[in-house]
């Protein structure tokens, strides 16, 4: 089975997903909503307007908010009612990727093989695109175009959730705790607890939002939360190997002037084998929770296997074979 | 008629409002809810939690949900259902002051007169804090506590005019905007422009959503935004005369390292006697709006011609006495 060519092949054996084909129009979707979403002011002439579009433009592969769209198919959701949800999430990738990489924190000077924000615009305009990101993304959320597709209640236990997804008890507080970590000494319980909430708390929100949007049912919505906590970690692991190995990771950059062995990661702190076994087990239930959905659930099966593909393929250390469930 | 003392009279002659009792215990409300909604975290005991803690208390004079709740009263809402929002701007404000503080923007070491944020804690959870706090704010007002008090479809709206009024087109413009301009001639369009967004946009948001949780009829709101947009310029004038004369202005610090003189401000551009003359006329202006609320508006009153007295009194040389309106 092919885990790493166009067409990846499934469970499924009627079905032949072209993961490529879906990924590639999800993306053009998102970013032409992103793109409508930030038209839509008048300042759009001003440094920091073209800060923020930097910001977003070009993107990495739109991880997040493809999730939230392949989430909501599942249930049937309509592409107009998710995508404001999925501008929303990678609004907020984007202002945390800005802030990340300012001096105060990784002072990174390249992303994605560019200049990062803050060598572009300066840090003050950098640190206020974020700013304005963040900002945006409830925006969006709360607009009275959403209000006509999705009911108020609703949107509003939406914002609810996000908001601590990505807040101290998330994707900040996981930040700060990492930030902390880097001057001591960690075991793989602290890197797994910053992991969950620096990178897993967004990826598990965006698939629930979108489950959410769609009308998912309490249990449907608990099987898409359990998979997206494993897909989260999964994506971190991943990340972390490929950047040890000296790859950039799907959707992720690996532009770092440290050196990966220094950070709290799985593989720093457990060896790329024992990283690389992990990986291959969150995969293998990322597929389990997916297995009641059928074919709806094709293109996050094919993101699962993606996601840890490579990771796991370089080194040829351990059995590819995923489990069959 | 006293502007400083304890006991500020009216134009409504039966009324004794006693203007510092009532600054106080609204502020000692907003006191503890600011601190229930931060102790709700377990990971109260991190330093990021103690950062954003710290960016909240000891505060200044909690004048935006101050008059949050004042508004609201105007109209008589319940305390109960202001006070989430309330809080909400409250941690806007406070986050806008951290980031502000920052060195990528001004770079101050001190702000009511105690080290600031990144000076405690270092720049990246300083950083980190100011999110937390901007994040917090969207998950407090979305809480099912407010569902309960709130329509659904109203709570949104109010997320949705926050966002905007602090977004790219409010505070974060006005912040961009004013750091451009600190390299460039300004004339007193842009300054209003820069005021207009980075302080008086929030004020105006603040009342209106008061009102508006209140249930304001559509032309009281437009009152209460007229009013806002007057006060809030009033407040930035009144702040930027005091700096330069050398006093701090109520609520807000002027621990700078910039010469003042070099910022866009009213009275860097027109001069201060322009600049109070100004000021009076605001004041007024404020006055006037409020005069159909007849004595519910009396902390209103009491609130502008508190910001405008300090000063117009210093120099003298503006007649002081505000127009009988």
């Amino acid at each position: 089975m092919s885990e790493t060519g166009l067409a990846v092949k499934t469970n499924h054996p009627t079905i032949d997903f072209d993961l490529e084909s879906y990924l590639h129009a999800r993306s053009a979707a998102v970013d032409r909503a992103l793109d409508g979403y930030l038209k839509r002011y008048a300042e759009r002439s001003g440094t920091i307007w073209q800060a923020m579009h930097y910001g977003l433009f070009p993107g990495g592969k739109r991880i997040r908010p493809i999730l939230l769209l392949a989430a909501g198919e599942i249930f049937g959701g309509a592409r107009k009612a998710l995508l404001p949800f999925a501008c929303a999430v990678e609004m907020i990738h984007g202002y945390s990727l800005i802030h990340d990489d300012l001096p105060a924190l990784d002072n990174d000077d390249l992303r994605r093989g560019a200049p990062t924000n803050h060598k572009v615009y300066g840090e003050g305009i950098a640190l206020l695109a974020g700013d304005g990101l963040l900002t945006e993304a409830f925006h969006v959320m709360s607009g009275p175009e959403v209000l006509k597709l999705v009911p108020a209640q609703l949107v509003l236990q939406l914002v609810h959730e996000l908001s601590h997804a990505v807040g101290v008890a998330g994707l900040v507080g996981g930040q700060a705790f990492d930030l902390e970590a880097e001057r001591r000494e960690v075991d793989i319980g602290v890197v797994e607890y910053i992991h969950v909430r620096k990178t897993g708390a967004l990826i598990r929100a965006s698939l629930r939002l979108g489950a959410q949007v769609a009308g998912a049912k309490p249990a449907e919505l608990r099987r898409i939360s359990r998979f997206g906590e494993c897909l989260g970690l999964a994506f971190q692991i991943a990340d972390d190997i490929l950047d040890i190995l000296g790859e950039t990771a799907p959707g992720e950059s690996a532009e770092s002037g440290h050196s990966e062995w220094n950070k709290a990661t799985f593989p720093s702190v457990i060896g790329i084998a024992a990283a690389q076994q992990r990986l291959a087990a969150l995969r293998d239930q990322c597929l389990r929770e997916l297995q009641p959905f059928g074919a709806s659930a094709e293109p996050l099966r094919a993101i699962s296997r993606q996601v840890a593909a490579r990771a796991l393929t370089m080194n040829g250390q351990l059995p590819n074979k995923e489990m069959q469930s």
